[in-house]
C-alpha cells in the first residue's frame, strides 16, 4: 500500500550539547518519508528552493520514495535553526526563514490522488484541508500541526482534525489546544470532535494512544546517548503509518504494533543528527529494536 | 513476611488546584505502611509529637500496622505544608516545621530487627545508616531520599546507597546526586555504587527500573482526575514492597509485577486528599486496576 505525505524538506541548523550541524537535510516530510520507506512505499509533496542539491534528491529516490511532487521552484529552500539543551525534550528556535515555504501550494500528482494512506505533517492548515480535497478515497489520513497553528488558526485547525481519522501531536499541543492541563480530559475533547484517536507523544516519556474507549501507553526506548532529537516526532510518525500500510491491519492491535515500530524508529533517529543513522540503519536493527522493546515493557499477569 | 518502614509520620496542609487539606494525616511512613499493609505484616518507626490524635494511630492499628516503633515525645508532630499547581508533578514547598523530627533517633523494637524487608523512607541519611546497623540479616533493604539530603550530606547519602539493595528516588533526584543529565548514564552511575537496582520514579510518566543488564518501564496510570500526589512516591514504595514480602519472589519478573502494584497503589491515592482513597481501598480494586495496566501496555509480537 502507498503512502503519500505533504510537508517540509528543509535545511537544518541543529546545536545540541554534543555538537552542531550546519545546514543539514530537514524537514518533516524528509523526516517522515525516510523511516516510512523502511516499510511501505512512499510519494511526497514538499517544495524546495534553487539551492537544494541533487544528492538530497538522491538519497530520497534511493530509499524508494517517489519524489515526483517534489516542487523546485525559485528562491531558498525552507531553513530552521534551533538548540537543544541538555534537556533534550524541548527545542529552542533560534531562526525560521521560510523563504519557498511562503508560496507553497501543495498539488498531489494524479498518480497520488488514490493513496491509501495519507500524511499531513506540520504545515498551515488550510493547506492540510487543500490537500485532503484533493485525495479521492483514502483509507487512513493522520495529521500533525504545531503551537503556532494552534493559537494563530484555531478554527482551521479545528477543521482538519475533524476530518482525519488520526491526530499525532505533542503532550503540549494537546494541553494548548483544548485549554485543558489533565491530559486524559484534553485527549477525550480532541477525539470528541471527530477523529477516532489521538496519539500524543510526550518525548523522552513516550506515547500515549487514546481512542474514546481505550489508552495505550509505549514508553521511549531508554537512551544512553541522544545526539539530535530534530525530527524524532516525524521519524515516529513515519514509522507507524509506515507499518499500518505494510500490514493494512487498522485494528487496536494492529495500531499498537505501529505505536511501537514508530518509537523503534524514533530511538533510532535521535542517535546521529540529520537523518545520518537512518542512512545507515538496516532492517533487522529495527526488528531488534522492537524485541527490546517487548523486553522492557513486558510483566506478567498475576492472581493475588 | 513483615516489612519495617522508618520515616515520617506528618501533618500535612497541602493546596492543589481542586481543594485544600488542612493538618491532614501524612508522612511518609505513614503512606508507605498504609499503601504495604493491603500485602503484608508492616511495622512502623517514627515519631510524632504530643499533639498527634489517637485517631490516627487507631487508623494504623486498624490496618494491622505495628505502632509499637511509633515513638510520642515532647513537642509537636512535625509538619509539611506544600502547594500544587495545574502541574502536579512538582510540589511547591510552602512551609516544613521539623519540631519533634529534630530529636528522632529511631530506636527499632526488639521485635522488628528479624524483619526480612526494610524500608529508609526519605530521612537524615545518617540516621537511615542507624537504622540500618540494628536490622540483623535482612533479606531487601530499599531507600529513598530527597534533594535536600543530596546537596547537604552527599558522603552520608552515598554510604546508605552504597549498603542497600534497592534505591527509589524521582528522576530529578538521580540526575542531581550524579550531575549526568541522560538518565540511563545516571542510573548506572547510581547502580555502579554498589546497590543492585535503581526505580526512579517520574510522576505522571511512569517508573524506569534499572538493573546493570536490565531496564523494566512502565507508565503510570492516566487518570482524568488527579486530586493530590501528595504521597504519592511512598504509596509506590509500598505497593511494591508489600507485594515483594507477600510473595517472596525477587527474580526480574517478581520485581515487575511488584513495580506495577506499587503503580497501581499509587495511582489510587492520588485520586483524594490525604490517605482518603486508601481508607475506602477494596482489595479487589488493586486486582481490577492491575488487569487495567496489563490492558493499557500490552502489544503483540511481530515478526515482519
Amino acid at each position: 500500500m502507498s503512502i503519500v505525505v505533504v510537508g517540509t524538506v528543509a535545511f537544518d541548523t541543529v546545536e545540541t550539547p554534543f555538537g552542531k550541524g550546519e545546514n543539514v537535510l530537514g524537514g518533516s516530510a524528509t523526516y517522515f518519508s525516510t523511516s516510512a520507506s523502511f516499510f511501505a512505499d512512499v510519494s511526497l509533496v514538499a517544495v524546495v528552493g534553487e539551492d537544494f542539491p541533487e544528492e538530497h534528491v538522491a538519497f530520497l529516490q534511493n530509499r524508494a520514495i517517489d519524489t515526483s511532487g517534489l516542487q523546485r521552484i525559485p528562491g531558498k529552500t525552507f531553513h530552521w535553526s534551533g538548540r537543544y539543551g541538555y534537556d533534550l525534550n524541548e527545542a529552542q528556535t533560534l531562526d525560521t526563514q521560510l523563504n519557498v515555504l511562503m508560496d507553497f501550494k501543495p498539488e498531489l500528482p494524479e498518480s497520488y490522488r488514490d493513496a491509501e494512506y495519507l500524511f499531513l505533517a506540520n504545515i498551515d492548515p488550510d493547506l492540510q484541508m487543500e490537500v485532503l480535497q484533493q485525495v479521492r478515497k483514502p483509507k487512513l489520513v493522520a495529521c500533525d500541526t504545531m503551537n503556532f497553528w494552534i493559537s494563530s488558526k484555531p478554527e482551521a485547525l479545528k477543521k482538519v482534525l475533524q476530518n482525519v481519522d488520526i491526530v499525532i501531536i505533542n503532550e503540549g499541543e494537546a494541553r494548548q489546544f483544548t485549554g485543558e492541563a489533565n491530559l486524559v480530559k484534553a485527549a477525550r475533547q480532541i477525539i470528541a470532535l471527530g477523529c477516532k484517536r489521538l496519539v500524543v507523544k510526550r518525548g523522552e516519556y513516550g506515547v500515549l494512544m487514546f481512542t474514546a474507549e481505550t489508552v495505550f501507553a509505549a514508553p521511549a526506548f531508554p537512551m544512553e546517548e541522544v545526539f539530535d532529537p530534530t525530527g524524532a516526532g516525524d521519524t515516529f510518525a513515519g514509522g507507524f503509518m509506515g507499518y499500518l500500510a505494510n500490514t493494512g491491519d487498522l485494528s487496536e492491535e494492529g495500531l499498537r504494533q505501529a505505536i511501537i515500530f514508530g518509537s523503534v524508529m524514533a530511538s533510532f533517529n535521535v542517535e546521529d543528527f540529520s537523518l545520518n543513522r537512518m542512512k545507515r540503519l538496516e532492517f533487522k536493527e529495527i526488528q531488534s529494536r522492537f524485541s527490546s522493546f517487548k523486553a522492557l515493557t513486558s510483566f506478567r499477569d498475576v492472581s493475588v
